[in-house]
């Protein structure tokens, strides 16, 4: 029987080509689970799970918690602001602490690029990495891939372009790590003071032009403005953005072709995208939430399969 | 069999009489199940409910979360403190988000009127309004008529007052659909700045007098002061508001009849009702807060199974 | 067959030495469940909880939420700051709120010292205090011991020093009373700014030199700097407090014998005790962890088993 290549999901980087195809198989097989309105499998039940979360989340903290809950799972919820981070105790102590009471899994969003790798390394139990600062967002990276290819097939292959702020975005480094991973090509597109200066090292080009972006991409996937980000240092404004950035309807339909829109969420409504672009049958948005839960089945139950 | 006329509880103001006699008897019987000490029944096991929380509230939230377990419904709980709804996403693409995620029933507060009926005209699932700002709050109009059903044997024919701040309270409006369909006589009492305009066309009366409001009723509503709302434009001074409004033990033995107390809870002690009051024989205040559960499990059991 | 003498446990102080017998005789069967991985018993099925926090805790909280999962009680938190509990409603009510939700059990934390005391002469259900002011904190004084018991034994002889801030600590007070209930030697090691001027009647007696408490002893269990407490009416500095009370691999090492070290977390590194002690062989401080939840299991089951 297969199995992933790691115990720990700490970032797209550690993945190779069959764990992503494991992982999607396994997926395939929660979705259609779900969709006969089984809502829970019995799965994981002497599991128990604890989400760490060292940074505000509503989204992907809830995409865990349901996924946990549908493989019966037992959960417990560890929430702290970055402020107590600071004040308090080490990382490892909280989390040596939480390991102690016997829990097998541990979910962990953390302000620190590397913070799940460091972990992994100290503490037993599987860790899975749900944002580790600028650093990676891998389950976000696998969710987005995984509806790529419900919608168009394949991902290898495919023109997809990721349009933002790729200097501060977690989505996007997992983004390209898996996009490549999968033969698919890639351009960034964004202002040029949030564009790393390796970026071109990662086997990606950059596009500074978004109508040549689009019209040479499959896929577009936007990138949340952080407003507090968008500081005067990096970029003049949010208007400025949006004008050179931003996708609208008027846009899209200066294409030749129809291309797929995506979002991360939550969406800034007319600043990446105007709302008749959100909500139009171009935008697999709605599906990118409904196949997190999916893919964090799946990934809780590869890892999971590996403790035992 | 009987079910809800209605595919949502957006407010009293949708229901019908039998409606609220179809959730009174369904509460019954979740009541006896959960004095037989049993408490926990299958009805729900594949249902999964979020309580999206918009704005603070400790009762209401438990009270659906026990009504929610004790179905066995799969729970997932999402609070975001109103500064989120300012700053962040739309209300549509929050709820959408967790849609995405195959939620089957929504109970959401929201600090703005008519939230919940905006939401069930763009979302798939089942909206339970659990307070929309001064609108509607329409479980608790429930159990407090369950409550008064309980204690007198009916609601109809019933004198029932209730004394505040009409303007502001989502509890009044409720209360007062709810009083009225059931063929109860109403009176509102109050400050005459905390009265709206419009109260009469909803088939009450105003009595500013509370001395004759309580020599007239059978149940008294006390309503909770809102301190940061009892500001100089309103009214002068919370001493003045207890004075003119305030219940104690002395007001209520000098009626010639024992009255039924109520309140919605969480009391100012000594300014809407003195502690030797709420604590008598008189109030039903903790009757109200275990029914609540009841007339939970009920509403959303009678919800679930339009759903399927 | 065996039950407590008590129907709360609001303080080690409330407990005879064979109610603590049998707390870790049921503990040690929990723990011997839990370390043939099966994680879940299903005791308490029936059994409602609210864990309820007027004050942060993490640890605590979470300890007790795993040991309530574990023996498949239905759990409902409720959290207020303490900015709540000075401007809402009264502790009574807001208890009795919540059990008139029909809740078996209340695990509560609160500032005030004796608040669980006026709890359980007020409402019905059984009553675990998971610490009030500085006053006491149970389960950890039990754990504490259990991990001693299980290091060394037996607590009867041992020689136990706590070292801190006596004086604002519940930990230690607990500590002291199931300490001398079973016929331990305990020493206080601390600032004479932070010593009860009762400490002595308690049966205890003070040594200020840290390095004479640690040649006297068996065990030392360092209790956590509360730094907002370190302010210049109690004490010059935290250095000044390290250099005198912090333990040290070279202070060890120079002890004839190896001690135990204990620590109720989340630790200060560098402060209470430096890195090299904490993670060493003498360390039991995540047995003491992984005990929390034993301990906790066993009170629950024990005082369940009392209502019905």
């Amino acid at each position: 029987m297969s199995e992933l290549s790691v115990n720990h999901l700490l970032g797209i980087k550690y993945l190779n080509k069959k764990d992503i195809a494991l992982i999607f198989e396994t997926a395939d097989h929660f979705k259609e689970v779900i969709n006969r309105s089984i809502k829970k499998v019995p799965t994981l039940r002497d599991t128990t799970i604890a989400n760490i979360f060292f940074e505000n989340s509503t989204r992907t903290r809830l995409s865990f918690e349901l996924a946990e809950k549908r493989l019966s799972a037992d959960v417990v919820n560890f929430s702290a602001g970055q402020s107590s981070v600071k004040k308090g105790e080490t990382l490892i102590d909280t989390v040596n602490n939480i390991l102690s009471m016997k829990v097998d899994l541990v979910v962990m969003r953390h302000p620190n690029p590397g913070a799940g790798i460091f972990l992994s390394k100290h503490v037993k139990a599987a860790i899975v990495n749900a944002g580790d600062g600028a650093h990676e967002h891998p389950t976000q990276a696998l969710l987005d891939s995984y509806s790529i290819r419900e919608k168009l097939g394949d991902v290898g292959g495919k023109n997809v372009v990721i349009v933002g702020d790729i200097l501060h975005s977690r989505v996007a480094l997992s983004n390209i790590f898996a996009l490549k991973l999968q033969g698919a090509n890639v351009k960034v597109c964004g202002p040029k003071t949030l564009m790393p200066k390796y970026i071109e090292s990662l086997g990606v080009t950059v596009e500074t032009n978004l109508k040549k972006a689009l019209e040479w991409c499959d896929v577009a996937n936007m990138l949340r403005v952080q407003h507090e980000r968008m500081d005067i240092s990096y970029f003049p404004s949010i208007r400025e953005y949006t004008q050179q950035f931003g996708v609208n309807r008027q846009l899209l339909d200066s294409l030749d072709k129809q291309i797929v829109i995506m979002h991360p969420g939550p969406i800034n409504r007319g600043v990446e995208i105007t709302s008749d672009v959100a909500d139009s049958d171009q935008s697999i948005i709605l599906h990118q939430v409904e196949n997190g839960v999916a893919i964090r089945m799946a990934v809780l139950y590869l890892l999971a399969s590996k403790i035992q």
